[in-house]
């Protein structure tokens, strides 16, 4: 790929022209609004000339509702050998494609699965891909050479490719992202009404499953739209797994001791099956899942405390997996929980020690 | 509060212990598992003679079907002047207490809001309470002096007291806790006979969800079983959302455009009531939730990259509220998230590209 237009210049299309700019792809870049597209020249990210002919890739980075109609006009301009697009719901892209007058040989559907709270050019950077996942869902009609523009573009973008069906994209969507944005919206949607007392008790449990209930509900309500089906398919399987555990809840409650163990199975069962789910996720760098251990440091809140600990770990040659912080609720003081390796973790607490730091164990 | 007896010397009479016995109480330590109890005395949380004499405090820490009959028991040889229990559901106990022999007015039951994945004696902490919500459940026949040997408790263990009727304490823990766990089990159980490719896609947002769905069945069997009434009413409503929204999302799949405008209405609900339910959380030190803002660092895997940089804001004085790592899928590279208030994201920023960090934005 030598040369690229970026359609639409926001986060994604911007962060996708900086990746190819940084390769050396000559990069022409087009918004709807000029002063996005010179935000995005500006960042580096190309020119904002219109190409002096056809260009290897056109890449449409459009919200999703105007995705298609770019597209078409795109295609029917001839302004690329290959056209793909960046929306997060797939087959219905296609479905607004299927025009005699579309030669859709030339045009291949893709995923980013990358984002970040914040939008628009100034948002952007070209490792915003950077090994993530970015879904391609090339159909049997499609070119092998625009499949394989699709793929340099991801590899450019240093993401990892992952081929499938566009309804099995749409599936996998709606189970791991968009099912789970309801459910934690809803089980957040409980405090709304909620005593303050009952807020107060608030922990670490419930603030890990309402993390994603602040996303913005406009753009939620669009992506959820575009997939409502699939969504609604796994979200009927949720709802079938509350109500047989709202009937073990009332079994339990029951004077007869056989429903009480049938109710208490139910509940066990739910949860045992939680557990295999959980357990498929995949780890650090797409292994398997890792089971770290925890070492738990108590820190004061002064600025630089976390440094020190962690600066004490960097010097052993210890490497930290992951951290939570739990912030205490009504001191100045916090539990630093670190992530390591089980072998490396008795060395860890050892060292800590004897730096002089308060351990939970 | 001069002496105390506790009773069950697992991962929270332990730490109860530690905690009396570091300022000053006299701590007599009771287990029905002797080995236990010695492995307690051990660590500096007491003897485990029996106690001379009365004592002030009976403090009851055995696991939630034993705590009545060992309450019961306590009471019933007077060994203390007043008795607390631990039990994470109160309406329960107070009911198997109903007994004419027993004189209620010594009892004050309680519950800690501190734990952690690891249980028994060794995983005791004296500072496991330090700053957390420990709620207390007076009757009006509750003796002053034992409610404030109950508060005396939760100030040595530099607990934050909350007073609440069992009841009501019931239904919020059903509310804050134990409906998040099902409905994280729930989530998580969808992945179970997913497709490896849709596995491949979790990002974020489905971790954060399913991060509890990882918990001890058994153990969470028996605490929804003690609370069955009032999760069933959450959980209730929680279905009742759930099916409005599949309903919504049907909606939306309808050729009728007015019902598709409802459908769009209905999600969209469903998720500013998140938004709302949400933005109720306490945030660090109990205060009004705070909105941090989030600078985003990419680091190598290398063993001390985290502590350069935090060795690097520790120095300018800037304080990190809270740490995300998001490793890369594939790589050997993860995206590092700092939380900062945000009057201080801009110099954070800056002081980072000074320091050659590669910052996302």
């Amino acid at each position: 790929m030598r040369t690229a237009l970026v359609i639409g210049t926001g986060l994604i299309g911007t962060s996708a022209a900086l990746a190819l700019a940084g390769r050396g792809v000559t990069v022409h870049l087009a918004d709807h609004d000029p002063d996005r597209a010179r935000t995005a020249v500006a960042l580096g990210a190309g020119s904002d000339a219109p190409p002096p002919g056809r260009v290897d890739l056109a890449l449409v980075a459009v919200p999703p509702a105007h995705t298609a109609p770019v597209l078409a006009g795109a295609m029917r301009a001839q302004v690329a050998r290959g056209y793909a697009d960046v929306a997060g719901v797939k087959r219905g892209i296609r479905h607004e494609l299927a025009d005699p007058g579309l030669d859709l040989r030339s045009y291949i559907g893709t995923h980013p699965m990358a984002g970040k709270e914040s939008s628009g050019p100034l948002a952007a950077s070209a490792d915003l891909f950077e090994g993530r996942p970015w879904v391609l869902t090339p159909m049997p009609d499609t070119d092998t050479e625009v499949l394989n523009l699709g793929l340099e573009l991801v590899a450019l973008c240093r993401a990892v490719p992952v081929v499938m069906d566009a309804a099995e994209h749409d599936r996998a969507v709606a189970l791991v992202s968009h099912t789970p944005q309801l459910v934690s919206s809803m089980v957040a949607a409980r405090l709304e009404a909620a005593d303050e007392t009952a807020v107060r008790l608030c922990g670490q449990g419930i603030r890990d499953v309402t993390r994603i209930a602040a996303s913005d509900p406009r753009m939620w309500t669009e992506i959820l739209s575009a997939n409502a089906g699939p969504v609604a398919e796994v979200l009927a399987g949720v709802a079938a797994d509350l109500e047989e555990t709202v009937e073990s809840l009332r079994a339990l409650q029951s004077a007869d001791e056989a429903k009480q163990r049938d109710g208490a199975a139910g509940i066990e069962d739910v949860l045992r099956r939680g557990n295999l789910g959980r357990g498929r996720m995949p780890g650090k760098h797409g292994e398997a899942p890792a089971s770290y251990e925890t070492v738990a440091v108590l820190i004061s809140d002064r600025p630089g405390e976390l440094a020190r600990i962690l600066a004490d770990t960097g010097r052993a040659g210890i490497n930290i997996e992951d951290v939570r912080i739990d912030h205490a609720t009504g001191r100045q003081a916090g539990l630093v929980q670190l992530m390591v390796a089980p072998a490396a973790a008795p060395a860890l607490s050892e060292l800590l020690r004897e730096r002089g730091w308060s351990l939970h164990h």
